[in-house]
């Protein structure tokens, strides 16, 4: 029995990384988890909405703080398949996130690329939870897109 | 005549700034301007849409975004009454601004505070642009609040 592991709420959120895979988005997806709930699931919709800044972690976190009625989810964990960015970063912080859990690392635009800490300080990240297969969809996506 | 400077459009920022105060926001304003016209207006809405990323640029470049059908703002300038937050200065990078350009700058929470460029390399920067009136409302709030 492994509910309400990290490894649990990961493969929730590759299940929305998949959903942006069938739409031809890059496959990143993320749900928020508030006292072993989920309360809002998204994915990269960047290409759908026309919005660069339609991240899966942005629409979570939106959605999870409407969900909430509250500007701050210091009580929530965000899985996300994918490393977030800066601007993810920074709205982590905004939302002063309890708990950070991403899978694969983004060597490229990864947040933990920028030496000063931008995440708010009392946010705990865990990182590399089923990293290979996050990483996995996401090369699957670009291998397609360069044929 | 001063039309099309970047005092004109900082003017224009600052009424939107205005709207903020107006409404209990923090009061910054933001708009998007596109060959000398605003094709987005937005301000700090975070209270009312109890989302802590609503910030004025992040909506005004949705909005310009979405105006334009482009994920991409490369012949855009945004004009902000106060320098940008690093969520903000990491979605002006993926939406690859052209140019940058804010009124008062943000010493608690600006971008420029992150030793690493956040910004898309072709962005240019212009800061200072009616500083003192884009601080003067910041602090009004402030004081206000404070009371």
């Amino acid at each position: 029995m492994e509910l309400y592991t990290d490894e649990y709420f990961m493969r929730e959120a590759l299940k929305e990384a998949d959903k942006a895979l069938a739409i031809s988005e890059v496959p990143v997806g993320a749900v928020v988890v508030c006292k072993n709930r989920i309360i809002a699931r998204a994915h990269n919709q960047t290409e759908k909405l026309t919005d660069a800044t339609a991240h899966a972690e942005m629409l979570a976190v939106t959605a999870a703080a409407n969900y909430l009625g509250s500007k701050y989810l210091s009580e929530c964990t965000l899985y996300v398949t994918l490393e977030p960015c800066v601007m993810c970063a920074g709205a982590l912080a905004w939302v002063q996130l309890q708990k950070l859990v991403y899978g694969a690392s983004d060597v490229q635009r990864g947040f933990s690329l920028v030496s000063t800490p931008l995440l708010h300080p009392r946010t705990t990240t865990v990182k590399g939870i089923k990293a290979d297969e996050c990483k996995k969809l996401i090369d699957t996506f670009f291998a397609r897109i360069r044929k």
